[in-house]
């Protein structure tokens, strides 16, 4: 991964405002990404958004449908990564919709999440305290002078991000860095991929994964609405794409499988018309064989699990190229993976980026 | 694990209020189990309770510290067990306290977890829906007609249960089965013993290894009061435990290494003179290896598991027997195992498990 545009000095001080932090009064300087050109990572169209934190261009807003387009407005699979040595960093923001759900944290559905690369290539995490209000806060103390250090901050998975402020004392050094997004992992799902049931922003399984690999991700999950659908392969076929994973079939459980094979078809059609090459890897439903005593589910689960397995080996024989397949054995997800059956805990997360780590590590460089 | 003391049929007809469900329009019966003499499981002192899921007897009031108490009304580790053929379960319930916190989900803080127990010695487990209101409703649909199973109701982990019902309809057979708290795992912890931050009820790692080991457990965890104070030590060598965890480091940073060697020898010197050769099993506070990049943090975790290792070793130098030690290493909880730095996620809750597993099963048989 190669940290890119490191932004010019006079744009950082430009957007800096002075005031006083009531955490560790001390005087801090503010940095909002959004008053500048800045790029997040994870961001496919930067320059096209309506809201700073936006997924999807603002011309996206009349191809798809309403409610994919409020979940593309929340903030999963975006990083904001800049160098500091400070040991204090204060972070405030807004966010616009409900803080928490029932069976997902405030820390998960609207926190934040703050790593460090080192220049070893491993990884730090810092943990904060934070409050929850009207304006969220986030407080990281008495962080460790590692040096030559890269923080990866990533935003809530669950929530649109009004606006967003970062401050360090006046003293310490503060270097915005742009997002890298080459070759990026792209990932087109549903409520799984969008980080749902996670902790915190950085144990959804994409972004453990990007982690791992090293590698951008550009998480296109929109919780119940992961479809295959047009517009949005339309959207993610301009994406400068490393390689793809399709990972919907736990949002197409009401479709018959004459049109899951259909918007399979379509959406492997449309990537390869601008891709000739990228590896695609469509997965299987997870959590089919969690034994929850729910005769219905699991017959629904498995029954997609089925199509899904017929549709890709139809294209196989179409002789596609370059199309992998992950199946829901090989995530192998149990009754203690997810907090309600459907929605993986972190535990559930680790599996899936294991599972797909293992599968994307045998595919053959892009 | 055996099935104590089957309650009459007479006394559960009792009990059974009749109504209609709105959830499947179906007629349910209703059985609350503090109308009758139902003893939960994991509950030490069923007879003496002031509320009907606390888990200290009414005198202990007066002995332990007022935080104590209130979080000894917490419902956590308590388990309802009984066997029906019912495809439906409806439970309702009220909560006296907050029904979720910023890092914690209301499905852990105030929710239910159901596992069914086969004859086969295997667990299966239930999917719910919920509805978390002023009364919390849990809604078990479509359960598969699994034969003589018998059915484990886990409890909150962080609020006191007030009144609960369990429905079935009519038809359904319906049989309260008594806990067995003979030679049970006490555990005495802190907030991490409690539950915190598990997903659901189920998953607090004391649950995981009570299932896994198929041993009755005495939750005695109080988020940020488990201090091996002599008031809690006293009733907890009251028990009839074939097995006791210390637990409490994660509470004790403030003492000094002379206060911390003095609780621990005062501790297992109760518990000795009541319990002359049950194995005591003495912890480190296992997110001392987690690189948080919090220095202060980071220095206060491995002081206080210094001073437990070098207590561990005077206990064993004055030939005290049977007592075991666990490692934070052994734990090994990573950067990717807490949700906040201190308290698991279901990941970190299944490492602990993983790690008092592998240590128990070296222990002698009780």
């Amino acid at each position: 991964m190669t940290d890119m545009s490191i932004r010019a000095g006079w744009v950082i001080i430009a957007c800096f405002c002075f005031c006083t932090s009531r955490g560790q009064q001390e005087t801090l300087k503010w940095w909002n990404p959004a008053a500048t050109h800045y790029k997040p990572e994870g961001q496919g169209w930067p320059s096209e958004v309506l809201y700073p934190y936006d997924r999807f261009p603002a011309r996206a807003k009349k191809n798809v449908r309403e409610v994919v387009w409020f979940k593309s407005q929340q903030s999963t699979g975006l990083i904001i990564k800049f160098r500091t040595d400070a040991t204090y960093i204060h972070i405030r923001y807004k966010v616009k919709d409900t803080l928490f759900f029932e069976h997902m944290p405030s820390t998960g559905v609207s926190g934040l999440d703050l790593y460090a690369l080192n220049k070893n290539g491993g990884w730090s995490w810092a943990g904060a305290d934070y409050i929850f209000a009207d304006t969220v806060q986030y407080f990281y103390n008495n962080l460790a002078p590692v040096g030559n250090k890269t923080y990866y901050l990533y935003l809530p998975l669950y929530n649109r991000v009004d606006w967003l402020e970062i401050g360090v004392p006046t003293t310490a050094s503060f270097t915005p860095v742009d997002g890298n997004d080459k070759g990026s992992l792209v990932i087109y799902g549903t409520s799984i991929a969008q980080g749902g049931c996670a902790s915190r922003p950085g144990m959804a399984w994409t972004a453990i994964l990007g982690r791992r690999l090293h590698m951008p991700v550009i998480n296109i999950g929109f919780s119940s609405n992961g479809q295959l659908e047009r517009p949005v392969a339309d959207l993610i076929s301009e994406l400068d794409a490393g390689m793809i994973i399709l990972d919907c079939m736990p949002n197409m459980h009401s479709f018959s499988e004459a049109e899951i094979t259909s918007r399979l078809e379509q959406t492997v059609n449309i990537i390869r018309s601008r891709h000739p090459l990228i590896p695609i890897i469509i997965a299987q439903h997870a959590d089919a064989n969690i034994n929850q005593m729910n005769t219905s589910l699991d017959k629904s689960f498995k029954k997609v699990n089925d199509f899904v397995d017929r549709a890709f080996k139809k294209l196989k024989s179409k002789s596609v190229q370059n199309i992998y397949f992950l199946s829901a054995a090989a995530i192998g997800l149990t009754n203690e993976s997810t907090v309600d059956g459907q929605h993986p805990s972190d535990l559930g997360m680790k599996q899936y980026a294991d599972a797909y780590e293992q599968l994307l590590k045998k595919i053959p460089a892009r």
